[in-house]
């Protein structure tokens, strides 16, 4: 950050599950395509340059999205041990063509790769995968775990549209569970940003959350987590609207035999077994979560190093006053988990 | 209902704010437009009919949907002293032709009343009124309030597509305020539809929160709430998402310099001065809700007499263990002050 503010608790080895990198330069476009939504990038103010798309500035971003030196030095100034690094959602390219897409992800998940190997005790790494086309998703979540040793991939709740619960993914979910692949959902083009009132930042701050709330309904009530028990899978922003969601499908799912008969896992108990970052910046609601899907499947999640981010990612855990033991889950031992670190 | 349960709570005053009416009959379509979705009934078992629309079964309802003496035998199974009778949220009928819209709604406004006006004591009314024309909307709302004597009226969470936050919708809010008007807000057509996988039963159970989410932050985001402070409205399903989207949306404001130029009131403040539905099936939930936007905003919900209804309504608020005080509010005086019987 340009002005830390110290925090309350100074080390405290946290794993922070959800922090986004964009490389400091893209490579020139180089497909047949030609209003490809390709990025670039352009100078701005120090330290800073602006992420360019067809033509506009997407985002303005610092060196804190490409600079190992400027993460770690802010991470040793919040208490996070580790950094899961991802990228920045937009990045994910599903509009492209999946030659294009396939291209994007390779230079996306070469450059967290890097970014890891050069730090291996301070980052873990998630890459991109072309999902626009599921069989060249597979194969490139297949090298980005095996050659770029990546722990896997962060996706959308959607794909150009289509809820990552839709039976077409069902085979990149059977891959990810047999790579031992870690999964994270991260919401990105979201649905119902044709409600929103006001400025343009309101689509991440009102619509995401609904989205992700959504994309992890649709595991349970398509069938692919039930088909897939062992795929470790962690949705951002604390799962978004999926807390207010479960108890109405836990009771519809009770209540109308036409979603017993076709939803196989209980979505309490399927809920449970999601994993979800903490970054919902309240007390009451992370309270509220832990005792939703358990202390078990909470993780530190911070945003860095974009705007919105949690600043303090020790203090709202901190203020729930849980035992040393949870506490150090929530910190570091459920990230391990769903990593595959443990 | 068929086979009441007896609640654990026989009597205990309640004011159930969310119950659907359902004529036993429609007059005729006299319109012109050719496929006007107007809907009609059909015989089904007994006790039982089916509602029309556009030449097919929408739902089959029971008795319970059109007969005083049905409500009235329940309600005293289930503790509810009195009823707020809103019409089934699909026959609001936003889609009709203006003047088509304008028949039905008085239609449906002048069946509640006839309800309220044989059992004053028993039962209170809110009515429809054409949103897809606001001025022909101001009109029918001053009907509905000055000759049917109803509190007020339900509305869409959207109305076409367009959330009830814009500002196209603003006189018609400033007409509910100066009126007294009561607005009950039920999601309809929601957004989020295109993202279920499973049985159609999902839209209501999935799709529906969402959509109150974004129409109550709508309302803030808007401007509407801050111009209209004396406007009484009640969210229902418990507000849906919102009470996810408020702790993101208050850091947001606090956090974007645009959000706090634009939006004119702190989220967390106004969304303390909403009502809200108890219609969330989960006692933790519910403390939350209580927590997020205090106890003198919630009231009994329960989707009488819809499969998916809270059958002992009495029960999830008792289990919370609040005192005489607080729970007499929840179970009705909450409700007078939204309603304006006070």
């Amino acid at each position: 950050m340009t002005n830390p503010t110290p925090t309350l608790r100074p080390c405290c080895g946290m794993t922070d599950v959800h922090t986004h990198v964009v490389p400091e330069r893209f490579p020139a476009y180089v497909g047949k395509h030609l209003d490809a939504r390709w990025p670039s990038t352009a100078p701005a103010h120090a330290c800073h340059q602006h992420v360019m798309l067809a033509g506009s500035v997407y985002r303005t971003v610092s060196h804190q999205c490409w600079s190992s030196s400027v993460r770690l030095s802010d991470m040793d100034t919040t208490g996070v041990t580790r950094q899961v690094l991802s990228p920045m959602p937009e990045l994910l390219s599903y509009w492209l063509a999946p030659e294009d897409g396939v291209a994007m992800c390779r230079f996306l998940n070469e450059t967290i790769a890097g970014m890891v190997s050069a730090q291996p005790q301070r980052f873990v790494g998630l890459g991109a995968v072309p999902l626009q086309d599921v069989d060249a998703a597979i194969r490139e979540l297949e090298i980005a775990v095996r050659e770029f040793k990546l722990a896997g991939v962060e996706i959308g709740g959607n794909v150009e549209g289509t809820v990552i619960g839709d039976a077409k993914f069902s085979r990149f979910f059977a891959a990810a569970e047999q790579l031992g692949a870690s999964i994270f959902v991260h919401p990105l083009r979201p649905s119902g940003a044709d409600r929103l009132i006001g400025p343009a930042a309101l689509e991440q701050v009102l619509a995401f959350p609904g989205e992700t709330g959504l994309a992890a309904a649709s595991l349970i009530t398509g069938g692919t987590f039930a088909a897939h028990p062992g795929l470790r899978i962690a949705f951002s922003h604390g799962g978004g609207s999926f807390q207010a969601l479960l108890p109405r499908l836990q009771h519809g799912w009770e209540t109308f035999p036409v979603l017993k008969d076709k939803i196989a896992l209980e979505p309490r108990a399927a809920a449970r077994r999601f994993y979800y970052d903490s970054l919902v910046y309240d007390r009451a609601t992370l309270a509220h979560l832990l005792h939703s899907f358990g202390d078990t499947q909470l993780m530190v999640g911070t945003d860095y190093p974009f705007l919105i981010m949690d600043k303090r990612p020790g203090d709202t855990l901190a203020a729930l006053g849980l035992s040393p033991e949870v506490e150090a889950r929530l910190h570091s031992g459920n990230a391990e988990r769903w990593l595959g670190l443990a």
